[in-house]
């Protein structure tokens, strides 16, 4: 049973654990209070993470739903260039759930928090019938320097940092019944951010549009084309495959949480960028009149269409 | 049933329909980009609104949901003198949803948006097995300025404005089981966030410290105490009572979305701010050592202790 003064406590505990200094009034009155950077332009992400829909008990320790409930607002901000300064949890839980199960989840949550220095300044609770967060992060960028997706340009090249289809693996293995260790190295269990790169590629001027990968390479890429208003098309040879994935899995498993983004034809990237691996995997096109569906280029010559499955695709596979 | 198509559609055109200028970037990227004033600090807020624990369908129509789940945030910003810009809107539905319902709320929920000037910026869609609307309101105040619940001192005169007890009055009643025909006047069904009132009293230097009454009186009169390190008087017969409404009402009922503040003894305070009216109430006392509860003292010159029952208890009583 969740005792709910022992939880707030727990809350402040965490609070404290990582201070921002962006933070001027964090939990305690009616708002947060936050100091942007002279110049600097404010950024805002929601997700939501429910029970049985993003994560499942039986698969996703508590620990591992916190830090991925984090993760999604974090690779929103890093998908910007920003930087994260705080975050705001909204947390639904069921009377009945143990005390143990949401202290795990925010250790998980505060730990992620406290790696990237993002203060946990506010929130709510309330009970719930199913487990429901809501997370909230802000960040900040230069004025008028946020990557967004709609700044791809025919001809620029396109880019992915690390490599596809490793959470989709895994999550595929768990819908067969297989029991897997949530290993501390697993980008499904602890994906990391690619807040650093996505920094340096926005303080570079190398990427004229960027989004991160959280429904999988052929939604996101449909998202980032969509905006700018473009097509593309993706050398099959040349996806980053990590471990036990296929090309199916690379192209629509989600969750990798790794940056996408289109660089001029004339920059050069260098292979990896803070510290991460960048792999060109295709070229912006222009949308032509019959079809906006981006073509991927098979090893054997052969373009066909890549349609935007996603991960839900695979979800009702399984 | 609930088309997530026309959903997203619903919600771009409402966003559309309530622009504000500090929004760069609303809808459509991985994060809302935002543009505060030189000199401004940010402010944000986070509130769960739940079915059965916040609003029930049988009681609540639609549209009052929607207005009274984006009141709550609006009258967070008020009560630390700031402007809102923006809000964000995180939606879990069950599936079996009618979509008149998910129209309606998103029409009272926008209808006050506009009058605001509060653009939806973002949020996220996701099935769930119960109705829940997470809203994050974010807002700004000149830096430095923002109205906080620690600054008051032994001394400074208590005020609140507008009267009290009216959306208790009405939640009663529903307990009892009476029909209430929601009245766009009714401040249960259609509470209006004190936005003018508090920006003034920020502009005008004239408030020590602020909140919203969100729980009642009694519960939320504690916190300003907690966090000021004071303890208060509450004269019973200057607690102004709304239609409906007893003295127990206007003590523990919440959900008037009143601001409650204090102000020094030497300053002079005007019967109405903003065009609502601004009552005395009590005064602020330091917190003695045998006991931090605050007194209330009755028309028979006699005081007695006030116990923070807020609305909760009110619940639980019906």
């Amino acid at each position: 049973m969740i005792k709910e003064r022992s939880l707030i406590e727990h809350i402040q505990q965490a609070a404290a654990a990582a201070p921002n200094r962006a933070v001027k009034k964090g939990i305690g009155d009616d708002c947060a209070v936050l100091q942007l950077k002279p110049s600097f332009d404010l950024l805002v992400t929601t997700d939501l993470c429910l029970e049985d829909v993003h994560f499942r008990r039986a698969w996703h320790p508590a620990t591992v739903v916190g830090h991925r409930c984090l993760v999604r607002g974090l690779s929103d901000i890093a998908a910007m260039g920003g930087e994260p300064m705080a975050c705001f949890l909204s947390l639904g839980l069921p009377s009945g759930l143990p005390q143990r199960w949401v202290d795990s989840f925010l250790q998980g949550l505060c730990d992620l928090a406290r790696r990237f220095k993002v203060q946990l300044a506010g929130g709510d609770i309330s009970s719930a019938k199913e487990i429901k967060a809501d997370i909230v992060v802000v960040g900040q960028v230069p004025a008028g320097k946020a990557l967004v997706r709609s700044g791809a340009r025919p001809g620029d090249r396109i880019y992915v940092t690390g490599e596809l289809g490793g959470s989709g693996a895994i999550l595929k293995r768990l819908y067969q019944g297989d029991k897997v260790q949530p290993a501390k190295s697993s980008r499904h269990f602890y994906p990391v951010p690619r807040t650093e790169a996505g920094r340096w590629l926005r303080q570079q001027g190398l990427a004229s549009a960027m989004i991160d990968l959280s429904d999988g390479l052929s939604v996101d890429l449909g998202h980032l084309c969509e905006e700018s208003h473009v097509s593309a098309t993706v050398y099959a040879d040349h996806v980053p495959m990590a471990e036990g994935a296929d090309l199916a899995l690379a192209l629509h498993g989600g969750e990798d949480y790794e940056l996408l983004f289109a660089s001029p034809a004339k920059e050069k990237l260098p292979q990896r960028v803070a510290g991460v691996q960048v792999t060109e995997i295709g070229v912006v096109r222009k949308r032509s009149d019959y079809s906006s569906a981006i073509q991927i280029l098979g090893k054997n010559g052969k373009e066909r269409s890549l349609a935007p499955l996603g991960w839900e695709h695979f979800r009702k596979q399984g």
